[in-house]
């Protein structure tokens, strides 16, 4: 049995295109629905009530398209509303990008003491603490917020020396801890692994939680005999929808998905923020 | 003659609270409503359609509060949307941050070489050399967008090393095409006075705009007899909206304002983006 039903993915912006591009290269038969709300990005530094709001609003939008399962590829949305989405879809499996990384580090802690970095949202949710000591009670777990990163990574400083200065600025604290793992634990970090781990050195593992969430995609539609009957083309047959569209945009999402995308569709916000019945209040 | 109503004044964010400072400190008596809109803030990463949505759906806002004056105290919209406001709101006198500025520049270089710095959407659009050289047209206009600027700010990090490798690295090349001013195009510049300061040395001017715009609504306000009657206690009867309140909203609304606000009022995004008949459309 196969599905050929696409792949929802949602992100506040671009960075869940590198979850994207994990799917891709596990799964070349998937075809994927992007939806980047870039009119309202980032997420990272707003409230729990917004990113709940703006979270439902993006999942209801790419359940519009009859996806098979969808993918809540923003730290900051898995961390602080995955539960309110998933109930809110239930004729769709729901996953987000905290668990998948988060059951890496608790296997792979030799220590049990892992770092996780993130948006200032995610950190203060709280929820990456939560899932791992889930895994194991007795894993202690430090998380630090990095505003930086995200618009260091978008200004295309990957290697460079102010991301240096920041990556110092930012993980010093963190591996004073001793902590042997650390999670990066948003959509824009892999970009800026190389960098984090020459600083942080050999002896400390950086889990791409990008990475590890296409696995689980893949065990879920495995399990549910939904992976697509093709093994190649699923690229060339994905949509990419922005809620905004800038000269910067099409540079930078090649640099996420390590692929030039096709082509990018605009949506208007407000089929986004429209009114619906079906959708229980986010508050 | 004077007139008793409060100065509109929105941003996307907390930025323009620096123009609300110098207006405080200008006309104490004069009493303001902000509107900064926390849930979609920054808007310089945007494309210009979605600017002039924006930036639309703020003025109308603080237009129904009866404004005497608006003020678009957002160098990006005032770079991209201002006539299309000004259009939108006949009743009332509106005024942007650019064209301040560009006149106190037009004024004060010797060597009729001016640079501006701010958002990519402010230096994609162009205002600024427009503006200077509608007031000199022999003046050379060198544009650098510093996006990393506003994140360093909000993070706090007004006179760090990451921060100085930040200017050193913006501002390297508008130095060397030998300005003797730079005006300073986003809200959030003034925190990094100092530090550029330092950067650029004494014989390089930097130019606020949010001190040349207070000092125009001053003029605009006595030229209309529109002044408070009263000399104090505009700003214990001020009002500071807000689309989103985060935790780390309120400690840096008084770095920008220098004062501790007495009241933040949220309100939600549905009432900025009902639909309005009597304005038109923003494309």
């Amino acid at each position: 049995m196969s599905d050929s039903r696409p792949i929802g993915v949602f992100d506040s912006g671009l960075g869940g295109l590198t979850v994207a591009r994990e799917i891709f290269r596990l799964m070349p038969g998937e075809k994927i629905i992007y939806l980047g709300d870039t009119a309202r990005c980032p997420y990272g530094g707003r409230s729990e009530e917004t990113i709940k709001t703006f979270g439902i609003q993006d999942a209801r939008l790419l359940t519009d398209y009859d996806v098979k399962l969808l993918v809540v590829a923003c730290n900051t949305v898995s961390a602080v509303a995955l539960d309110l989405i998933a109930a809110s879809c239930k004729d769709v499996p729901v996953i987000g990008v905290v668990i998948p990384g988060s059951r890496a580090a608790a296997r792979r802690t030799a220590v049990r003491k892992v770092g996780v970095i993130g948006t200032a949202a995610t950190i203060r949710a709280g929820a990456y603490t939560r899932a791992i000591q889930g895994f194991d009670a007795a894993i202690k777990v430090y998380g630090k917020a990095c505003p930086l990163f995200v618009p260091l990574v978008e200004e295309g400083l990957l290697d460079h020396e102010i991301t240096r200065h920041a990556v110092q600025y930012y993980l010093a604290e963190v591996l004073d801890s001793g902590v042997d793992c650390i999670i990066l634990g948003c959509t824009h970090y892999p970009l800026l692994m190389q960098t984090i781990q020459e600083m942080v050195g050999t002896r400390t593992q950086l889990l791409d939680s990008a990475l590890w969430t296409a696995r689980e995609v893949f065990e879920i539609l495995k399990s549910l005999n939904g992976l697509a009957a093709g093994k190649t083309g699923g690229f060339s047959e994905s949509r990419f929808l922005v809620t905004d569209y800038t000269p910067h945009f099409k540079d930078l999402a090649s640099l996420f998905l390590g692929a030039e995308i096709p082509s990018i569709e605009q949506i208007s916000l407000e089929k986004l923020t429209k009114p619906c019945s079906t959708v229980p209040a986010a508050a």
